[in-house]
């Protein structure tokens, strides 16, 4: 009988769960909405997930080894208590992996939602057989996990590989976070349509004009569908988000020099639209000091990356325990 | 009897020697003048200084445990392979750790001059009891070492660890590297100089004219004199390079999150008056999501922290071996 791991994984819409078993190989899946109003709810909504997943896959109890979970925002990962949730105000210091752990039977452990799925990429996706990549997910934000010799990079105090929030254009745009210049507000999904908006609303004409009047936003996706048809203004602002992630990337090369460098998210589903622009920038602006040697890839896991890396760091807890 | 390495720091225009016992205790040092024309000499006077330091400290071979080489420029680490060394063109493929060793007759390794320095102040200088730090050498260039989790961070492919080098204004200026906009550009000793007299010499006056008219050039002691004296170009270059510094501070947190960044190097003789603004600008552009939590601080080892580093790798090898 093979023994499992339960993977979860807390997005702002949906909690995703999956199984990994001690083979690497991923099991059922799940999805169930993320509850409104606070930190209980969430916890509940946890616990009714992989006691349904463990349902529907006739997992026993006695099969199931630990349960990970992946969520964002800033953490005590070591106690495995989530400090602040990102859009829901009010929530502090909640011990969710306890919580989830005492309900379910088994241990838990908590880790940022973007290392987790950093850990997924390297241990079951497009990182096998390397020992150190980057992950970028390109989403509303821009998150990243750090996988340095196999281990998930932390920081002295949990708040390291955060190069979405790394500063690329300093006195540049205003960043929530109270920075200014960040990658993220160069480079996200979100910022793509963002800056398409912005040139329209200052008055570039585009035929993505028609889209913001229908739609009254633009997002990265109509940016990329208007690049296609041959958009001048998309094509513009899909190479400036390339270039910057170019930067990113030669900077990723020049600090922690990975096997890999993983572009995951929403963005990313555009694929080899992505990968070669970014790859034909970061070709250019590398140092000549030494050929580019680390390799720029699209995620293999695609939106499971985050529930598998989560089972993943709940195997690997089990095992040093 | 207590049992030594030698540490060798090759520079541009000293080779230093030192030496460390196993308690980390330092011992005597040595400085021969680094010889013009290629690689054989500058083996020999490794070699020569290694002999004579051990002659004036009465150190037997016997109680020579190894001797560790701190080097710029880009190398095979695990092989001790110096790839090219700046400044002396031609030179290529040396196996320096082997034929140093050699000579002196004991195992040798080969690591950067600035990794060397980062773990020296880990091991024995203003890192002791941290788990991870960046070391910033701000000289002619900008050199970094980076220690996570107690270890020397080389990256995938011997490049890692080049802060220096980490673009941090896109489209800026040129650098000997390739790129454009890395940090050393703007905040290296050499840079504060550079950007003082091109002030100059765009017209702005300054009591640093008087200066540049007899010197024939600027350098960053020049500007920190001048900035003391109230001078009002140089206290502008100052905090410019100080805000530069501050950005390099704010990214390390978000990519690394150490324990410490350590300011070393000809600049940060100048102490307080360096480290002061760095951190004012620092809490300035920090994020507002978590506290700053990561210290700057002043080296402590100062120039003898490249030797004392060398040793202290030596050491770990030889544990490791």
């Amino acid at each position: 009988m093979a023994r499992w791991c339960i993977g979860i994984d807390l997005g702002g819409t949906f909690i995703k769960f999956g199984l990994l078993d001690e083979n690497r190989q991923p099991g059922g899946t799940l999805q169930l909405p993320t509850p409104r109003g606070g930190a209980e709810g969430i916890i509940a909504q946890m616990v009714e997930g992989a006691r349904a997943l463990m349902a529907q896959t006739a997992l026993r109890r006695e099969d199931l080894v630990a349960v990970g979970i992946g969520a964002p925002g800033p953490a005590d990962l070591k106690r495995g208590v989530i400090l602040a949730m990102p859009n829901i105000p009010g929530v502090a210091d909640v011990p969710l992996a306890r919580r989830v752990g005492e309900a379910i039977g088994a241990p838990a452990c908590l880790e940022n939602d973007a290392n987790a799925a950093a850990y997924g990429e390297f241990c079951c996706g497009c990182g096998v057989g390397s020992r150190s990549l980057v992950l970028l997910t390109l989403g509303t934000g821009v998150g990243s996990g750090v996988i340095v010799e196999g281990q998930v990079l932390h920081g002295s105090h949990d708040v390291g590989g955060e190069f979405g929030h790394m500063i690329v254009q300093p006195d540049g745009d205003s960043c929530p976070c109270g920075q200014r210049g960040c990658l993220e507000r160069y480079c996200s999904a979100a910022a793509l349509g963002r800056r398409a908006r912005q040139a329209i609303e200052a008055g570039r004409s585009s035929a993505l004009v028609e889209v913001l009047r229908r739609k009254g936003d633009l997002d990265a996706k109509d940016v990329e569908v208007a690049r296609k048809a041959g958009d001048a203004l998309a094509a513009e602002v899909w190479e400036a988000g390339a270039h910057y992630l170019a930067v990113a990337c030669v900077n990723i090369c020049r600090i922690l020099d990975p096997d890999l460098i993983v572009l995951a998210g929403g963005l990313a589903g555009a694929g080899e639209d992505l990968r070669t622009p970014v790859r034909e920038h970061f070709g250019r602006l590398h140092w000549s000091l030494t050929a580019p040697r680390t390799r720029i890839e699209l995620s293999a896991l695609g939106e499971q990356a985050g529930v598998i890396g989560a089972a993943a760091v709940a195997w690997r807890a089990s095992r040093q325990s």
